[in-house]
């Protein structure tokens, strides 16, 4: 087999065979093929695309290019959640809690990562004590225990997807829906899950900024998801302003408490229990999708919900009193609000911009040794849609300097107010199974 | 100026602007940008392309990319003649002479080259005693003095080019237009020609293989001239079998002694007086095209023609006496028919195979070390269309060695005979000017 002929079949539309995409994936994962002919490859599948078959088998292979996580010790059917990412995402906090409190396991392997707040374990550690420093037996048992658990990342998994996702950075190959797909897919397989529940966002604030886009991303993962025998079911959720009020780490975990508790915003509540719902079902916690509603939304209303989170938290480490007394959270020194210029509706609320305003405060990492400060951030008060009077806040700056005027110019610039009256957003497009 | 938005535009679908190229071009040949964003871009341009602008400064990008030979010591208007390449090709071996011979300067800086038979040098140097290495002064002095001499390749002329073909040829990006036809006209402009004549090949022997993508290159490359600045015509012509009867280096040259002589194969001589008809109409010997062909077939009854190569021959220590006695040419040392399997029509000669066939006689190179036989070929005695009779001879093939069975059944496979009457080929499909 010889890479050229890979590259020519690809070019002129034709479909690669299983055994062409394993050549070509192998091939470079182990430096038997170089970077030039793959980037020239990438470039034929941009323009070409991939089929069904050949988006499922380019998972697999990526897949298969490295270790595997084995969850075969834990009890129950592993469903994993992914977002496409956003700004202002709380699910994943409330969701472990929430699902595994009807008795979906949750076996959550996390990063850290770059962004514009850190990530789930980032987060996690607002609660004083909090570790995921724990073996992988450890981890198992817990689960097993407490149908809930995370864990850090180790392993080399998919290394093939890491020396691809680099190279199509940098040679203009990184907006291919199969491509995108395929690095998604091949992620969360590796991690060892039985089946995925994946929340699509698609908007400004979104990498997919078009409803259709991002459908045919969504459409394309399920697809992969079946073809690779992981059940796979998908929502298109809106990020075209943020989800839910706050954006910080310690002030979503607050957040996710109150969601928790019943209490939440009402757009982050409706998209827990819509991916929730999917996961206990897929999960085979309930028969049906309504189902499994009825029963997150009771366990919510019980208590039982709350109470897994203490449980989980306490678990690795954390001190389960703060779920009860949220001040005990890492607290900013200031509050500052940022009053409207002018009495209208909301019309626009860059999700992108907010979420790099709550970085410039400290929230996020730039680079991978940044240091990430817990406590500050952005609680909105108003959405789009909403009605505003000139002076009332528009939403709470949360820092630790008081001198704030680069951030409040940046969410000026970014908020819009219109004198005519503006609906609001929908917050699901669309669900997939 | 970053490659990745270079790339990112091309992509698209956007035009370039001349300095995004020379970014890319210099950025390649100098080694700043790697070739894994080349090859992206590569591919990029196959699919979207390149409008006149941009392939008329893509050219020029890998002209300035290296020397340029300055031929402004010399007499008049300097025209080159390209052919994208084909099968018993004797075209330039008589058009020097003849062009030549009417006053046109002719300075042919010329290359030995892999392929079925030998380079022009390869060929010339089937006269005793002739020789190419003389300095730039002398070939100066001998072109002003004679209108014809040859050299051979020296300078670091469109390393740009050097490093973009040998990229394209391992990444699927060589079958491009605008990067087929910025190649070739960026080396015969760095040759430092004032004028350009082309000879595009079309039909199964050649590159090109359907009429509409040889007239699109033809036209392509005669805007890049314009765009550049050097007036360029060109020919589009068949080669669904060998131009002329002769394939091999002296057989070919035989055959060019015999066309200036006016003794030639009709489809060689036809082509020459078409493509020497443009060289010395672009070199401003004549008033019109009709006037040009008027000189040169006068010049080939006259004897000009062939007394010219005489002077040509001696000027550079070739034996002249061989022009008139062909037979000092080197001579194989079997003459081996092919007889014909059955009567009929010769309904396809292919010239690939023909060339390759010629190639395994000892006429071409394999690789840059191999020696060439410049005895040994193949000459046609039947081509498209001509009635054969069973065990008529359909060609003779000079060879040194007695057995050439292997030779015989790739003829076999490649030349079929129809039962039915079969028409003969166009020669000439388009002049383009």
């Amino acid at each position: 087999m010889r890479i050229i002929d890979i590259i020519e079949k690809k070019r002129d539309g034709h479909e690669l065979s299983k055994e062409e995409i394993e050549f070509f994936v192998n091939g470079y994962t182990e430096n038997t093929i170089p970077d030039y002919q793959i980037s020239a490859l990438l470039m034929a599948i941009y323009f070409q695309g991939m089929n069904e078959r050949e988006r499922g088998d380019l998972t697999t292979a990526m897949v298969e290019s490295g270790d595997q996580i084995d969850l075969s010790k834990i009890d129950g059917i592993k469903v994993d959640k992914h977002s496409t990412g956003g700004v202002g995402d709380t699910t994943t906090l409330v969701l472990g809690p929430l699902v595994a409190s009807v008795g979906v396991p949750v076996a959550k392997m996390s990063g850290r990562g770059l962004g514009h707040t850190g990530g789930t374990i980032d987060k996690l550690e607002s609660f004083s004590g909090f570790h995921v420093e724990i073996t992988n037996e450890e981890f198992i048992q817990l689960v097993n225990k407490n149908k809930i658990a995370v864990i850090g990342q180790s392993g080399n998994l998919t290394p093939a997807d890491k020396k691809l996702y680099a190279l199509r950075d940098v040679t203009g190959t990184v907006n291919s829906i199969p491509l995108i797909a395929s690095s998604i897919m091949s992620k969360k397989i590796a991690a060892g899950a039985d089946c995925i529940v994946l929340d699509v966002k698609t908007g400004s604030g979104a990498f997919m900024k078009t409803l259709d886009d991002s459908r045919e991303l969504a459409h394309t993962m399920v697809k992969i998801g079946k073809h690779v025998g992981r059940n796979t079911m998908a929502v298109i959720s809106d990020m075209n302003q943020p989800l839910g009020f706050a954006i910080g780490n310690a002030l979503e975990v607050k957040e996710a408490i109150a969601t928790l508790r019943g209490e939440g915003p009402q757009d982050l509540t409706e998209l827990c229990l819509t991916l929730g719902s999917q996961m206990v079902y897929l999960g085979k916690k309930a028969a049906s999708i309504e189902e499994a509603r009825k029963r997150l939304e009771e366990s919510i209303k019980s208590g039982k919900a709350l109470e897994k989170m203490k449980t989980f938290i306490s678990a690795q480490g954390g001190d389960p009193s703060t779920i009860d007394n949220p001040d005990l959270l890492p607290q900013a020194k200031y509050a500052i609000e940022l009053p409207s210029k002018q009495a209208g509706w909301v019309s626009e609320m860059g999700a992108d911009e907010i979420g790099h305003a709550a970085m410039l405060l400290g929230a996020g990492r730039k680079t991978k040794d940044s240091t990430i400060d817990l406590s500050v951030g952005i609680v909105l008060k108003k959405k789009i849609g909403d009605y505003v009077e000139e002076r009332e806040s528009l939403l709470t700056i949360y820092s630790n300097n008081e001198n704030v005027d680069e951030v409040k110019n940046k969410l000026y610039e970014c908020i819009k107010i219109s004198s005519e009256e503006v609906a609001k957003l929908p917050l699901i497009y669309e669900v997939i199974s």
